[in-house]
C-alpha cells in the first residue's frame, strides 16, 4: 500500500476507535492476550526465523537478547495487556469545569489524539504494548517495528488482526509497516495531514533521524544522564541505598544514575564508604579532582565524561562547592530526564525541585523510579524528555488531548 | 546575528526568566505599558513610515488597517498587558500529587515550555501580547513579525528592551528578528536543539511554510469552518439569536459560523424566519437544494462551498436528515475549530459533546465565545487546531509543560 494510502486508511478510521466503548475495547485486548497464549507455537517459530537471521548477520548478544521472544516475554505480553485492561479509559473525561459570569458552563474533555506513529527497534513486544496503549485510549496505531525482527512483528501484528476480527472492531485501527525502504517511512512522516503524533522508540540516530524527516510533532527522549546530589544535609544511610539502587539495580536503562555529585563539605566523610559499596557492586568509578584525591586507584574523570550515558556499571563523580554549582553541573551536562537530590534539609529540598527542569525531579528517591507503573501511570509508551503535551513517562493520558465543552444557555458574545 | 548564535542567546537565558519572581515579571510588564503611554509620539510616528510604505505598494485597505497604530490600539496594547499582569503565575503550580504504595508523593509541576518563537503577520500588536504571555509564562521569546510593520516592530521592542532593563531582567529573554530573508526562518526553524516550540499565526499559506520548514513542533490554527447544528428539539428564539450572533456579530473572526445545519423536520418552520433576519443583518445565503426549496431566491451552495471559510458576511445552508448527518458534514467539511448544536434534548446535547472533536464544541451558545477572554482564560496566544499539547485558545497554562516531582524517604526501585 502507498504511504498515502495507508495514512488516509488510518485517519479515515480513526473516529471509529475515538467512539468504540470501553468495554469492546477491553475485549479486543482480552481476545488478544488469549491469542497470544493459543498461537505461542506459532510466535515462537516466526521469532526462531529472526533470531537465527540475526545470529548468521553477526548482530551482537545483547540485541539477539532483546529480539527474542521466550515464555517469559509471552508471559510479561500478557501481564502488560491485563495492566491495560485494568486502566480506566481516559476518553470522554472531563477534566475540570468552571462557570464564566455569563452563566456559561465551560470544562475541559478528554479525546484521542487521532492516529500516533509508532516506531522502535528490536523488542518485537513493544507492537502489542503500543497497539494496546493506542487501542484503549482510541487512538488509530501505524506500527513501524525493526526490519530484524520482520517475522515476529508480522506474527504479532496476525494476532491483533485476529482479536479486532473476533469483537468486530474494524482492522483499520491499526496498520503494520511492513517494508525495508526507508523512504517509505520518510514518506509517512510527511503526511501532517493525516498522522497526528510521532513516537519513536529507539536509539539516538533512530530519533535524529526522524526528527530530520518529520512535519509532525514527534514526541522523543534522547537520552537519559541522570544525577543525584547527595547535599551536606544528607543522611548517609539512605544516601548509600539510594545511589547504589539508582546506579546498580538495573545500570542499561534511561533513569539509572550516571554521575553523581557530592557536596564538598561532605565528600571527605561520605565518599569512601559510597564508594566502597558501589565498587563491590561491581561499578566501575571515574571522579574529579577531588574525588580522586580521596578516593584512591580511580581514573580522573574526562570533560566527556559528564556528557556520557554509559547504559554500564560506569559512574562518574563529582564534587560541587554548594547547590548552585550542582544545579549548574545538571543544567550543563544533563539530559532533562531524571534528576534527584539527597537532603535533609527543607529549603534545599524544594530549591531543588523547583530549579531543576527535568522530566522527574525526585529528593530522597531513587531515579529508577521514573517509569509508569512506579509513578502510577500504569503502563507506559516510553519517557518523553521533549518539553511538550508529555513530558515524562507517557501513559494512558498522555495520548489524549483535551477539547473545550460548554454547556450554555443562550449565550453570545456581547 | 547569525540564527544559531540568536537561538543559543535565547536558549541561555531560558533558564533566567524560568526562575525569574513573579513580581519582578509583573514589574517588567507594568514599566512596558508605562513606556508605550510615555512614547506614544515615538510609536505613532514609526508607525507612520509603515502604512505610507504600505500604501505606496498598493496593500489592500483592509491590510492597512491591520497594521495601523492609533490611540485605541495603544490602549488596547497596555489593557492586555494589565490583563496579563492580573493573571496567576502559572509557573511552580503543583497540579497534582497523589500518593504510592510505598509512600512515595508524586506530583506535576508547571514550568515554562522554554524558548517559544512566535511569528506573525500585520498587526503590530501582537509584539506586544505574545512577549507578555511568554514572559509572564516563564518563556523565552523569538519575535518575527511582518516585513511591513518593520518599524513599528522594532519601536515596540525597543520599548520591551528599555522596560527589561529598567527592572533588570536580561535583554537576553527577548529577540526580534529583524531581516527580510525568508531564509533566516528556515534556518531557525531547523534549530529544534533550541527552540522548543513554534506558534505561527497568520494566514495558510505562512503556516504551511512554517510546518514544511520546521522540525521544532508547530502549534498551528488551519482555519476556522465552524458549524452550528439546530436540532429539532431547539428553541426557535434561542437559536435565531445563537445563529445571528455566530454568524454576523464578527464574521471576519476564525470562531464566526459558516455553514448552519438545520434538522429536515423543523427546516421549514425554522428557515424562513431565521433567514429573514440573517438577510436583514446583510448576511448573503447559500444553500442545499432543499434549502433553496425553502428559503426563495438564494444561491444553491456548491461542493466547495461546504469547505470554505467565508470571513466575510456569507451563510451556507444545508438542510440534514438527521443527527448522523450533521455529524458527518461536521467531520468531513469542518476544521476542528468550533462547532455548536442548538437542541432541548438532553442526549442529543451529549452526543454531540462526545462525537464532535473540535477545539471547543458548545451546546446552546454562540461560536463566537471560542476565546480566551470569553472562555475565562485570560489573553490567548490564539487558537491552536493541533490536536497536541494545547487544543483550542492557547492561554498561560498552554504556554507551560508539568515536570513530574516525587517527594520521598529513601524510596527504591524493587
Amino acid at each position: 500500500m502507498k504511504p498515502e494510502k495507508l495514512a488516509q486508511a488510518a485517519k479515515k478510521a480513526a473516529h471509529i476507535i475515538a467512539h468504540t466503548p470501553t468495554e469492546q475495547k477491553d475485549k479486543a485486548l482480552l481476545a488478544l492476550g488469549q491469542l497470544i497464549g493459543e498461537k505461542k507455537a506459532y510466535l515462537l517459530l516466526e521469532n526462531k526465523k529472526d533470531i537465527e537471521a540475526a545470529q548468521k548477520a553477526g548482530l551482537a548478544g545483547s540485541l539477539i537478547d532483546r529480539l527474542r521472544i521466550d515464555e517469559k516475554v509471552i508471559h510479561d505480553m500478557q501481564a502488560s495487556i491485563r495492566d491495560v485492561v485494568n486502566l480506566a479509559d481516559p476518553v470522554g473525561e472531563i477534566v475540570k469545569v468552571w462557570r464564566r459570569p455569563n452563566g456559561l458552563q465551560v470544562g475541559r474533555m478528554r479525546i484521542p489524539i487521532g492516529v500516533i506513529f509508532v516506531i522502535f527497534e528490536s523488542r518485537p513486544n513493544v507492537t502489542i504494548e503500543a497497539f494496546s496503549l493506542c487501542l484503549k485510549s482510541g487512538n488509530c496505531v501505524i506500527l513501524k517495528g525493526g526490519s530484524e525482527a520482520g517475522n515476529s512483528n508480522r506474527a504479532l501484528f496476525t494476532l491483533i488482526t485476529e482479536a479486532l476480527r473476533e469483537v468486530g472492531i474494524s482492522k483499520e485501527i491499526a496498520h503494520l509497516v511492513d517494508v525495508k525502504d526507508r523512504s517509505y517511512i520518510y514518506d509517512l512522516l510527511k503526511l501532517e495531514e493525516y498522522i497526528d503524533l510521532v513516537i519513536p522508540r529507539g536509539g539516538e540516530e533512530l530519533l535524529r533521524s526522524v526528527v530530520e524527516h518529520s512535519r509532525i510533532p514527534v514526541l522523543k527522549h534522547y537520552k537519559g544522564v541522570c544525577h543525584i546530589f547527595v547535599d551536606e544535609s544528607a543522611d548517609f544511610p539512605m544516601a548509600y541505598e539510594v545511589c547504589l539502587n539508582a546506579k546498580a539495580q538495573k545500570p542499561a536503562t534511561c533513569n539509572a544514575m550516571e554521575t553523581l555529585l557530592v557536596h564538598e563539605s561532605i565528600a571527605q566523610n561520605f565518599l569512601p564508604e559510597m564508594t566502597k559499596r558501589l565498587k563491590k557492586s561491581g561499578v566501575r568509578l571515574k571522579g574529579c579532582r577531588k574525588t580522586v584525591q580521596i578516593v584512591k586507584n580511580i581514573d580522573l574523570a574526562q570533560e566527556e565524561d559528564w556528557h556520557e550515558e554509559y547504559l554500564d556499571l560506569v559512574l562518574s563523580i563529582r564534587v560541587v562547592k554548594d547547590m548552585d554549582e550542582a544545579i549548574a553541573h545538571i543544567r550543563t551536562y544533563g539530559s532533562n530526564h531524571t534528576d534527584a537530590i539527597v537532603t535533609g534539609d527543607y529549603q534545599r529540598a524544594w530549591r531543588f525541585l523547583r530549579e531543576v527542569n527535568s522530566s522527574l525531579v525526585l529528593v530522597n528517591a531513587s531515579t529508577r523510579l521514573n517509569d509508569g507503573f512506579q509513578l502510577g501511570l500504569g503502563a507506559e509508551m516510553g519517557i518523553s524528555t521533549t518539553k511538550l503535551h508529555a513530558f515524562g513517562p507517557m501513559g494512558l493520558e498522555e495520548l489524549t488531548v483535551t477539547k473545550f465543552i460548554a454547556f450554555g444557555e443562550g449565550q453570545l458574545r456581547a
